[in-house]
């Protein structure tokens, strides 16, 4: 219990808004590539092998984003990852965004497993769940 | 009290993944392009004057987005825009996406006024607020 | 011959970088979706009945562009585009960005008709290219 | 003569369409990127330090793309970057895309230096153009 995932993007000029600071939206871009990250490299279940071969996805089924300071051009991102909650079918990551050890901004993600033939939600298999739940974040 | 502003996306190739519906992501981007329609047409304070000529803006305090039900290429997605509470210096909008009348999603969206130059909030200016106060919702 | 489509572009803060100035990648994404209504517009043959029903596709083979001078927030840009060579499956788009009539890029966008089943090219249906033919450009 | 600047990026899900490909759009958004690495890595000269600092740019003054075959979610898409032409006040990168050693595409960006707060072209100063000239290609 307790693992973090821990990802880092470079923000780019593209990433920057005519007020010179990252456009909010892409910080979602960066939360969802994170989790596409964390289901490749931490859990062994690429979004290739997930969509393309076994027709599975991961929909969000809401999301939010509090942002406490803006990130700059040239700025290392580095996000950390948490599941906050781990349901039957569906996860809620919690996604930390910190630069030089100052929080930008603190996430909260949730995704559910639906079969893209049926589209209905199913639930998470247990040799997924058993890679998951290291990442369960322990309760306050 | 209660006046809402619409505006419509026509739902295109570019917003959508390889799942064939919108990424969540290009949501975000409509609800800010919405409120910057807003404050053009329906506050007469375009986004050029805003932060050009007044060197104001209105930075993303937070933002959260339950997806109802997903979007679909050639869709016609109409926003409504009210605002939940209007605060000193900050705006809380709720936004609604419908598609023939059926929600496909539901943000809130809270903003900040902050001079560019001094990177403080101040109070919303009377001759704004006024504008503003038709499209707050009445409490339910 | 030598009729022209056109189509209009709000520019928003999104699409401006840093300089203020529209992000050239924005550009390419608006010559796309002028290409996308135009065979919705035009043709009458919208991408959801060419992608989802027909599984169809007119993937870009090349595509080039000139930026004669950068656009700004709140600009709206009057995008023309007209055929500069139409091919047994392919299309040479020549597009025009304007604010104001003054030009601000032009652009060069080669799509081929594609079959999404067999990847393959495809000579373009007799009834699409006769709505086609009055767009080509008179050749100088 | 003839070093050549190299830098990957994975292909993501959010790059992808719903024919499951890279949209092309991202391909120019990766190019510019690779300019980017290769100004802040290559040449010591970061976009923060150019844009923010010294009040320079390098807008692209045109930019083209062969798309020679589609790129799919999870690939790891190696970008090679060389100078084809280095000019008073202009560069022109010839950028190749490939996946496994095969080529995707193959781009020309042609940038050129200019002041901020002129807006007028300068030429590039001797100390940069001195560590850009080994990655000028040589010409066969």
């Amino acid at each position: 219990m307790g693992k973090v995932f821990s990802t880092e993007r470079k923000i780019r000029f593209s990433h920057c808004d005519p007020a010179g600071i990252v456009y909010f939206v892409n910080f979602f871009d960066m939360v969802s590539g994170a989790v596409e990250d964390w289901f490749g490299e931490a859990i062994g279940f690429t979004f290739n092998e997930m969509h393309i071969k076994r027709r599975l996805g991961f929909p969000i089924v809401n999301t939010g984003c509090e942002f406490v300071r803006p990130c700059h051009l040239g700025d290392k991102l580095v996000l950390e990852l948490a599941i906050a909650k781990l349901g039957r079918s569906s996860i809620e990551f919690s996604v930390l965004g910190q630069v030089a050890g100052e929080e930008k901004f603190r996430a909260r993600h949730k995704v559910v497993l639906m079969s893209l033939d049926t589209l209905r939600s199913m639930p998470i298999p247990e040799h997924l769940r058993a890679k998951m739940e290291p990442y369960v974040a322990p309760q306050p």
